[in-house]
């Protein structure tokens, strides 16, 4: 695979130029920024077999990157994230990245040591190729004519955008959830170039439970008449209905029965008093709530990214593809930190266990540690369990660092 | 509130004539019957405050009555079920009710021995008065139109038949699920008419969660175009892909993740080769399953009594009723046996455990056991588990009608 590299310093410099009102003091603003790869005649070839090219790489930079090259952290965003992990793109933005309570200045994720780096997936649609992106082959979006990808294809992406920033081997891969199978994936097919994998809430596959809800979720999708087969582009209407059907579905596994309790339990939207009518939809408050989530996330997602990124999760599985998956780790060369949380349904703790299992097998290092939450499969992103999380990350972070700089790892 | 009640006798010879081609030995064939209840100037006044009748409702009976009507046990069908719990119809019928292994001569639930009856649920579609039956004083289905219900109207209805049967005084009342919910509901409200009550799977109050998975199910109808507002009855088509939808999700949750494993895996439906292409929708086994289960659900089953019924499970809760539970429990005269599974999530055994507390609190008579199991909430439905559960059943009912049969209960 040949990469046609740039050098994106100009370019950098000549997009900050362009957010004039970006003049807030640190965190300050950060910029997204694009890189065109495999534009050359040398395309992407697909783990499926197609091939794709040229493709944009929409990602974001934190913190600067050490004149040894040593200090990149990878960061691999899950599902329905983007690669806006911390701070704002404008003074104006209403709310902070993803992950800003982790990553920023002085945070678990300190960007005044560490340069972070955060691309959205291929696949996606924020800014990196995907189903919504104009095929330049046909002069309008691929919609379903999208190449099938897998976990392989989106971290062979973020491989071709290390190539394009200079940066040999990153310090570290940190993913939850689809980030953390990123970040095993990258652990095993690109093992010369990350030195420690971060996996949270994640697993060696996606178990038949979780295929079966990612089904129904594509099925709402299927069924919604404005999907139109996916060519729903230029129509008036998109098909809201069943991406946000697909969502409301998924938030359901990403909660714990205990956060639903303690967040709404059987509590009404309106009063105390039940309607005793059919047509209030959203009589408890646990409906509401799913279906504001449902609709905000219409508003920034698309329903073929939705399709295909779901099912690059249903494909991944380390076990099938290597034998076993301490045959799988024995390609591997970095060190892991392995986190599960106990309310997880959507990656139990077993799921983590089966991986720490297969890296003691193959002798690699790792550390694992169940935190104890109530949040369930979101627990890494909720604000409030974060100090958990950090006291686990930064140590090991620190160590691995430390390790890289006198050839240790 | 007046019932007429009618002797069913000449009624049921009528029909039982109309069956020549019945004429298997044991367990032989059993007929739906049909009773018309609240067709007189008083009809039955629903929880929610409407009034409803004449209502049909279809129900199955097995066994013979005693003398002494001491032998009646009323079973409580679930959510999707219907009157038909054992044995076949007519001869041609390929299977069999759907508790047929634990319901029939000499089994757990013995004809020979008990008299069972079990009703279709105000609010269904299979015989029982529900949203698409047609209103008398439109002359055209219900719909939306029909009234909101409760479990305890679905409850009301059950007695309103026993009185119709003449009999006072059940033996038992057994329900799984929602079945269960309809058991609790007729040992508070109807503490006079059971002597003993068995619950399977069940809980005080649907949990947030589950208020969450129902919500999900009937968006997925509500969104289907062909759902008009819920008067399709006329219509060419049906909102199949909605109905069918929602019933792939709930499937989801009345298995076990262990079950699906078991079942499934992640196996693939047609060889061992991914297809690598999207609009391959039933690529794996579950997938497969999930859709199947969805199709053959909407051909029995009627959206608008979809959302009725998982409305009432929804409205369900005992505690919010009666301040407390062991206050709900205080009304009771019955004894209980209440049964959980390991693997079931949707009433895992902690809601079990509620309720034997409550009852414990209360001064009552309860035995309860977990049954280990893999099969998840639909443990009480499949057959290889149905031994675990008969060890319980046999001794407890059989206890129970020796202690009504000498006065003590």
């Amino acid at each position: 695979m040949a990469l046609v590299v740039k050098k994106p310093d100009s370019r950098m410099a000549a997009e900050v130029a362009t957010i004039p009102e970006c003049v807030l003091p640190e965190p300050g603003c950060v910029q997204r920024q694009y890189a065109t790869l495999f534009d050359g005649p040398s395309q992407l070839v697909l783990e499926g077999g197609a091939t794709i090219g040229p493709l944009t790489v929409a990602y974001e930079t934190y913190g600067q990157l050490s004149p040894r090259k040593d200090n990149a952290i990878y960061i691999c965003h899950a599902l329905t994230g983007d690669a806006h992990v911390s701070g704002r793109n404008t003074p104006q933005d209403r709310k902070p990245g993803w992950w800003d309570g982790f990553v920023g200045p002085g945070k678990a994720i300190d960007t005044d040591k560490y340069f972070v780096i955060c691309s959205n997936v291929l696949g996606g649609c924020q800014g990196t190729t995907g189903p919504s992106s104009v095929d330049p082959a046909t002069g309008v979006p691929y919609g379903p004519d999208f190449p099938f990808i897998t976990i392989r294809d989106i971290v062979a992406v973020h491989n071709a955008l290390l190539d394009y920033l200079g940066i040999g081997k990153v310090l570290a891969v940190v993913g939850g959830s689809l980030g953390g199978m990123q970040a095993l994936e990258w652990a095993i097919s690109r093992p010369d170039r990350a030195s420690a994998i971060v996996l949270l809430a994640s697993g060696p596959r996606l178990s038949a439970q979780g295929i079966a809800f990612n089904a129904v979720g594509r099925r709402a999708i299927y069924a919604d008449p404005l999907f139109r087969e996916g060519r729903y582009y230029a129509a008036d209407e998109k098909p809201r209905f069943g991406l946000a059907l697909a969502r409301m579905i998924a938030h359901i596994t990403y909660l714990s029965e205990q956060s639903i309790e303690l967040k709404f339990g059987r509590r009404l939207q309106n009063g105390d008093q039940f309607a005793y009518d059919l047509r209030a939809e959203t009589e408890f408050q646990i409906e509401s709530y799913l279906h504001y989530q449902g609709k905000a996330f219409v508003d920034r997602f698309d329903a073929n990214s939705y399709l295909t990124l779901t099912r690059s999760m249903d494909y991944f599985d380390l076990t099938e593809r290597n034998g076993s998956l301490a045959n799988a780790f024995s390609q591997t060369q970095c060190r892991f930190l392995v986190v599960s949380y106990t309310s997880d349904w959507l990656f139990p703790t077993s799921q983590s266990e089966e991986i720490v299992r297969a890296l003691i097998e193959a002798r690699r290092h790792v550390t694992f540690f169940e935190l104890t939450s109530p949040y369930g499969h979101d627990a890494f992103l909720i604000d409030s369990e974060l100090p958990k999380l950090e006291r686990l990350v930064v140590p090991f972070l620190g160590r691995a660092y430390q390790d890289t700089r006198v050839g240790r790892l």
